[in-house]
């Protein structure tokens, strides 16, 4: 089995949970999760200050419906969870259809598709449903039960650490608050949880990693309130991964700095690996690297996405649903972010040990047998030899000289290896 | 009686008067001008050393003519002081024809108009007049008077400082001494007149104003030999105002430093507010700029104008008269410096003051009815609290999000309000 | 005699020398460029190091023929001297077609001329032809003569200095270790004594000029080893010298740091003296400037040519003869590389010594006669004393104003002697 069947069957199994920024769809999702990898789940009561803001009450929903004035279950929270208003208080009672209106969302301009709609920070309640349906709703009396609660409890995140040789680090944050949709969210935690399954599996990486199942938002900021000076003072790189399971086009997201070491090299992967691919400034910004990336906080994020948020019609809907996303694409998607963190691992500042140019014939580094490649590959080395001057880390010296950083780095180990390159702390 | 209005009768009164850098005609405009606004008039001596210049002798003149072989006045300074070459000695005499071709100057590619010539630091007399008027000069004997004076005396100049709560100053400089022109150059008084009147009605401002009126070249370099050293620690951004009256587009020369306050303020409303107007580079410089932005002194100074000088064929000549000026555009001209005076005075350093974003929410900073106004507003919000990190000022951020910062200013003022962005020294 | 002439004829006598990067031949030609430039002759033994390299074994040839099975010299070294392998090992023997033609190197797409290759760290006999003499060979047995030796000599090479008022030193550094061949690599050190002949002829310039006449690569990497800390400490600006002789337009291979004085000045030089030319990155070098511009030496070197190396067919092959290579082309090589170094002799860093402008007229540096000439006179004086900070050289001061500097230099020489600039050490 493929690792993209693995993902789309992981997404099958997470899809149907009615998750939220709090409650037992979060804990079920991340036990799901950590049958694949180790987490570690922390829980943080409802109340706690984090930052500027408050964890809210906790949310927690068995059924809700909507009855006709005939008794006909018309909209069912059982069928799709995106029918229920993420966070609804508790209600029970019978309404006019004029007042039931006043609790309805739709979207005029997508009649058919069901609307995903919260409210986490006003106390309110409602349904969701599709325009058509809702222009069907007749005058007369409906019947409602919302059976959720609302109340102090806490909210749920997870966290796990690939210990590496060295205590800087590479964080993944992906987030884990969304009801059944499935490129925005549920794409972002399985490509994660695989990310995280490979490093497990394979021998101690040079960068500890540090993968963050969190709500949107709420839960970047508590994780931030937390850590905040650790990660300020270890994490060199990072990513927020969303919307990485559809087949579009890779896209970029630059840091609020537009050139950090995320920046440069997942732009360096895209530029010689893809033939297409969309490359947005922090302007367009719209999940968690808003925190992370906020004046103060400052790490070095950007999101690697396929078509991003907002950009597709089904954004939001329950039109993204698991026919949008491909077992395929996940695929590629995880192989995208293995590479970025090939180069990130083997990136090093290197410089030359001799003056000028050494003599490679002495040391069997030209080829005896001249082809295309060969002849690629010494100058390739030749240009190593000629930028790496201690200033410039190898992802720039392969900007500069055109070619694909994973080109290089074989070439600049070999060169290490015959002590004509040395590594700058 | 709008602005432009007023402004265009002032520059009627100011027209017909004969100045030069020095004489009667400057303190006459001054005495006008200072029924307006309170100008304080300084005399510095003829003689006095000005840097590596010296005040010259005073000019006076109250006529002058030429008379052709017949007697009959074919010159006279009554019906246009264009036609007396500025600064001309006194002179009497009957000469020649050819003798007095000598004395004349006319614009063979511009026939229909008297040229406007200067001769401040060499004795001369002369005449200018059109040089269709020129080529029907016959032979014979002409008889010339000048009645004028060249003798020591003094330079006069004005100035008014418009108090602000801060020491630190906004200079506006224009200039006094062209005799009957109004594009270039009483557009500049006319206009600094009346930014300075509306200051002066209105609160106190932030910064303190400084407005100058000088004649040309002597005049900036006299005022800035007796002020050389405060301006340099109190001016932080300033115009030289002229070519300001036509209905041409805007036109903005920058700084010799090319990105000082002054140049980005000017810019960005000329951007936010203008389809079309042009930008010159300091190399194009022409007037006081000259002076103020020289190596050593490098104040913070630029020239908002409309057409500039040397760019409309009526320049320096007797067709820049009050046909290429209109009420409608000394009142654009007007209300755009006030739009950059206003962009100065609102400009601050922000830093947001809170670990990732805000809650807004709470605040009641969302607007309750969601509309494409108040959208707008959000994304500005949060933009704002994005990129005020303490070391861009708002005209900075403006920028950055491609916003207009007048659209920003109440919103940052909101957010400070609230405490979520604090003003950085 | 033009020196386009004088330079050809230089060139006619040591074509026929058949050089290497070690042996007589380059001594030969070194004592017939001797003849015109007084240069100091250096022998480096064989086995000395040379930082990763050695001195090889010098080698020395007098014949070398191959005979076909009929007894005809059917390959002559003294018909060609880029019929032997250069180095080529001593060999005397009857081989067979299939033997020889191991020893054999053609170029089947350019079927006509005999290439040029070279065998200096790996011991090996071999012969150069076209290759339609190469496919003309019948089966049959070969008599191979090889008279040369490999043996422990030394390397030589020249250099020679022109003492300048100060001690900083201009490079330039030309290479003599190719066989019969004109535009690359004759060119070089034809032009190269023409520059030190009119430096040596003239007044004593303001730097010292140091000329090297070395073999390429081992040669600038033996002049290094000895020189290094002392061209570190000296050399402000300098040249590779090569393929200068072909009438194709110019060329330019800017430094690694890729803004040097060198660079600027030489591109400052083309763009205001050549239609066209063309420009290349250190990416794209291939000369003496690898060594000199490596890190950790970081010399400010580029190279000015005309047709670059590899960027024409007959580079590298008998075809580089005579014929390629013009008086007239060498002539404005020589003309163009004595501008550069003009420029560079002339280059200040100047200040404004007034405040605001100076008074041009008091001083008769306005003209007396209006003109188009004296009129771009005047702004360019105004120009410098506006741009001339202390912080900008006039080469870049040009730059800005957009004007050729060799316009500006009597100027700025003119306001310096009225002590309106001075210069800053």
């Amino acid at each position: 089995m493929t690792d993209g069947t693995e993902m789309y069957r992981l997404m099958e199994r997470l899809f149907p949970i009615c998750r939220s920024i709090t409650g037992n769809g979060v804990r079920e999702s991340l036990n799901i999760i950590g049958e694949i990898i180790p987490l570690r789940i922390t829980e943080v009561p409802s109340g706690t200050g984090v930052f500027d803001w408050t964890v809210p009450d906790e949310w927690n929903i068995s059924d809700a419906w909507v009855k006709d004035p005939q008794g006909r279950k018309i909209i069912d929270f059982k069928k799709s969870n995106l029918h229920i208003l993420n966070y609804s208080e508790p209600f029970r009672g019978k309404v006019s259809l004029a007042r039931l209106q006043e609790h309805l969302y739709s979207l005029p301009d997508q009649p058919d598709v069901i609307p995903y709609i919260t409210s986490y920070y006003q106390r309110r309640w409602g349904f969701c449903l599709s325009h058509n349906d809702r222009l069907k709703l007749a005058e007369g009396e409906y019947e409602i039960m919302i059976d959720s609660t609302l109340e102090p409890g806490s909210l749920t995140f997870a966290d796990l650490i690939v210990p590496g040789k060295s205590e800087e680090e590479i964080l993944i944050s992906t987030y884990i608050c969304h009801p059944s949709m499935a490129n925005n969210e549920l794409s972002g935690p399985v490509v994660s949880t695989f990310l995280a399954k490979h490093l497990l599996d394979g021998p101690p990486p040079r960068y500890s990693y540090r993968f963050v199942f969190i709500p949107e938002t709420i839960g970047s900021l508590t994780y931030l309130s937390r850590k905040m000076e650790h990660l300020k003072d270890n994490v060199i790189a990072g990513y927020v991964v969303t919307c990485i399971g559809d087949p579009g086009r890779f896209s970029y997201l630059r840091s609020r700095g537009e050139n950090c070491l995320t920046d440069r090299v997942t732009l360096h992967v895209l530029r010689h690996s893809e033939k297409d691919f969309a490359e947005y400034s922090f302007l367009d910004r719209g999940s968690d690297e808003r925190q992370y990336c906020a004046p103060g906080i400052d790490l070095p994020i950007g999101s690697l996405m396929r078509t991003k948020y907002g950009m597709y019609p089904e954004y939001h809907t329950s039109a993204d649903n698991l026919d949008l996303v491909t077992a395929e694409a996940l695929e590629g998607s995880l192989i995208k972010y293995r590479l970025c963190l090939e180069v990130i691992e083997s990136n090093r500042t290197y410089r030359n040990t001799v003056k000028g140019e050494p003599q490679l014939g002495k040391r069997g580094l030209y080829p005896t047998l001249s082809t295309k490649k060969s002849g690629e590959e010494v100058r390739d080395m030749m240009n190593l030899l000629a930028y790496c001057d201690g200033e410039h880390d190898l992802v720039a010296v392969a900007e500069k000289i055109g070619r694909p950083v994973w080109e290089l780095v074989p070439l600049a180990k070999k060169l290490y290896e015959h002590k004509l390159l040395e590594i700058v702390a």
